[in-house]
């Protein structure tokens, strides 16, 4: 559902080459009618069922859905999806699990009671409530490259609460396939912006995960911006902390992990190396003057940070192996 | 062979992911001694051998070996390899069977007596010849664009051989991975530029591969150009020929092929439709008022113009589906 | 006029430097009210007047008007521009003087009989009737750099008229600053495509031009592309004739101009050496084993192709030094 | 001297504007003996001197020499050069009034007795000591960056000394015109990332000068990072205080400043701002539930951080206006 946007594409595109799925149903509002290649049309050639609209949808065989629609839609409807389906939400619908904070941040709450019902979707940290879940509520791309360093240092004490400054560098897709005069090509290349204002949705996200994980109500200082690019989040975090504690206790955490890797001998990583892959890697940077450590946090927005952790959930909900249809290379160069 | 290239680091990110291959060996001479990840970070946390020196390296257990030198280098070892390996070469090596074309082109050529044993390894053309035989001589990136749909119409005459005109642009990973001041970021960011002047080596190669499929000597018009991205050719062909007839005749040729496909109902290819992938998609203008047929064939030279094809080759050779491990979309956006 | 547009805003930074200019109302219907700097933050801190709409603009004091409205809006209301003002065009509305033509490529024209009144703005070939007219048509960016290297050659028999081919490559800005999801970053990021199915509305164009200039009545091929890039175009032309004439005749003819150039030395100019210049560059290839040769023209398509060549012919109307304004050399990197 | 990298190209381009300056002599020793346009084609047309080697250049009728050298060179010549020339170096050898920093972070100081005589060249704050100084050692890109706005923020106690976070994003050209591979086109196109391991060699240039200035001996967090595009830095700058008063302090401390612009009504500038400028643009972001303020500052770094700025300490010293030759637009898009 939500078929013509980035993230819709991109899950159908993960899902296309899943070993154990079948597409039924692709569900659009306004591109209800067409047919996906019409749209994205890297595509073409492959048979696909053509784009309905919701209510002329038929859901009573599916098992699993993927919604992809814009913030605020699939609360309002979400009461007429079958009771069988295992929902899987990449939008910011059911995110916070304090409706208040929702209505400060987006419109008002289509459907508060429902809120309960879900489970955030960070797959490495919530993994054993995903397993028992039907409604998984995707992270944001930002906090899914925050909160992945950040909840094991922070649950276990070892960087403090002050003074966490996440400074985010994302590529274009993040702002959705939107008609936006600011996301023109033109208005883009070759240049660079902050925006948010202070104050970015994603802000309150990271914060309110922080505090249901570790129970510490912590103020962090987030500034997003945009790079002309396509795919990709490269987040840079300033903590205190003490640096060889913080690299070992963060290599023990993740060293079984799939999709969440360390980086080792003082390397750090760089977008190109997880574009189109499900990868979160990251490096620390050693602030030899100071009690400052710089840790650098990089994910496919599209991917780790939407489609591709959803599918990641699917996985862990089915009981597949979690990297089922998610495992390649980035391509480089 | 020739792993610290953009051609040999595509060949192995192809491989991994190919389920009937193992990785024996990486061959490099520059490289010998590194971890493949110290060049390619995006390999980074995959175990993979040591780069050795081609005299260092172990032949003894290779069934097949893909060789991505640059021009020149191969001919001169190539009497070192052991006879039983099945050899794909990427380079431009053994793509001409006449040796005086290739000395005008290249340098002298180090081992002329062997160019016989090479079949040419444009899959979809020459699929039977590549069958039975261990010495491929894989396609240049610019002649795979432009042949693909040249020599089906050509060799049937459905376009005249006269004022041929091929105007290919092509991404800037085709220049490969070399200390040369004209591939710097900031001398290509926001600009195009042709090249070649009038006279690139690819140019006799299309007219070489021509004549021996058509048994007609022409000469083309071809202009390469540089644009600024990493992956990808768009050809832009001008032939005389009908409109309808051509249409027709490649839609025909080339409908049981996975990895030619040609576009319709007027749509035409553009270079995000085949980035990653190891299609070659075909679209075709009517230049309404003039007996002129434009043809549109975009390629990612990395894959169906390097390395996609040569594990294509593999593919045919060793009897397997032909997509294996070269089933996947493109990333778009 | 048209301020909120790609060439208005350009055709504004130009006259700010321009010594002999004062700006006295900035005219835009969707903009109207606002100041420009909201629009184009470059020239933020800059004093300008609010933008008025057409209505309520005073044009009494005017004595030129750069009109950069979409096409078909100024044939409608051009009788309502007081007769004094001289009127210098940059949208496609009189570029056609056979109304026939344009109709059947734009909409149904505004005002035929007003078509007469106006010079085609082509400065270095149509200098003499642009000095002494009050309406100035500039000509489209395609055109431009087609017809500089093809005139002079046409008019003179140096190029057959048969078979020319004009493969041309745009940056983005070209396609104006329109909500078109066509035009958004992340669908042209990393690709490229040929548009316009052999039929865009600069074929005719420039055909109607080397009809008017030469009197001959030929027929192009033409097929524009999109590049990744926000300004330039570089055309590669395909024309048949002498290498050595054809270069030895436009060194002659452009040997006194300020802003066309013919590269020396069998040099070929790329696009960053116009970009932000009212420049147009030459180069010819020589095809050595045929009798056609390639001809690169580059211009950046917002100056030389729309307001540089705007303000050039305002210059020539004016009797100021033809260069006054326009003297700067291209940013590079 | 220096003239074929890209900060002595970008002087010379500017300098050609410049009304009452005459370029005598280019100095290279890589490139003695060429003409500038086989290296920066965008020079194309325009008579120069051949350039050459120090040891073949005529210095004796020269008033300014602009030194555009890698590190270490302008130390080590210094002496040979005539003492009545007033001499703008653009390289870092002379930044540090400290040697013993200097040796710290760069090579053994080829010439530490000299580094007494020389200013360092931020124009605004040091304009005074510039005006009567004949050696000028122009800021580094980042610090330029960075300490416009924190410096009159420091030295008046509005932002609190510690726990200042610089994280810094600039365009390639930052890296030079290099043999190296990292910095390819290829290797940077599509991804962006952090380098210099906590400790670039601009952190003890920027620490530097906020303890000249302010007698602040005060540690920073400093993260550059590369993004892929050729020019601009974007520094996102994390301090301590009351957004209001900082505001106010800014923007009456630059009020009558021609290149430092203090945006307003809660904007923010963006690389495309100012790309191909002298401006050094500020923008403030109040983080709205912390004591915290973001700066976001951005410059064209070959410009305000690099040439630009060495032809304002030119205008300063000679008493010509300070805009002379630098008062133009930003091209947008």
């Amino acid at each position: 559902m939500g078929a013509s946007g980035y993230t819709g594409a991109e899950t159908l595109r993960i899902l296309l080459k899943h070993p154990n799925v079948h597409i039924s149903e692709l569900i659009g509002e306004q591109s209800a009618g067409k047919n996906i290649q019409e749209i994205f049309s890297n595509f073409y050639g492959k048979e696909l069922p053509v784009i309905k609209s919701f209510e002329d949808s038929n859901l009573s065989d599916l098992e699993i859905m993927f919604s992809c629609t814009p913030s605020g839609v699939l609360s309002k409807i979400i009461n007429k999806i079958p009771k069988n389906i295992t929902l899987i939400d990449l939008s910011s619908d059911f995110r916070f699990q304090d409706v208040n904070l929702y209505n400060n941040y987006y419109n008002f709450h289509g459907n508060p009671s429902f809120i309960k019902n879900f489970v955030y979707g960070l797959s490495e940290i919530f993994r054993k409530k995903i397993k028992g879940s039907k409604f998984i509520s995707c992270p944001g791309c930002y906090p899914t490259s925050a909160l992945l360093p950040l909840v094991p240092l922070l649950e276990n004490n070892l960087v403090q609460t002050e003074d966490i400054i996440i400074d985010s560098k994302s590529g274009i897709t993040g702002a959705g396939r939107n008609m936006n005069l600011d996301l023109l090509f033109s208005e883009n290349f070759g240049s660079m912006k902050a925006y948010g204002n202070g104050n970015h949705r994603h802000k309150p996200e990271i914060e309110h995960i922080i505090d249901i994980v570790t129970n510490k109500k912590i103020k962090i200082s987030f500034t997003p911006h945009i790079i002309p690019i396509n795919r990709g989040i490269l987040s840079t975090i300033y903590v205190k902390g003490s640096y060889k504690k913080v690299l070992e206790y963060l290599e023990n955490y993740y060293k079984e992990e799939k999709f969440v890797k360390i980086n080792k001998n003082g390397t750090i990583p760089k977008i190109s190396d997880v574009v189109g892959t499900n990868l979160c890697r990251i490096g620390i940077i050693n602030n030899q003057e100071s009690d400052r450590l710089t840790i650098i946090s990089v994910i496919d927005n599209l991917v780790k940070g939407a489609s591709g952790q959803a599918v990641q959930n699917m996985n862990i909900i089915m009981n597949y192996p979690e990297e089922l249809g998610l495992d390649n290379h980035s391509l480089s160069p």
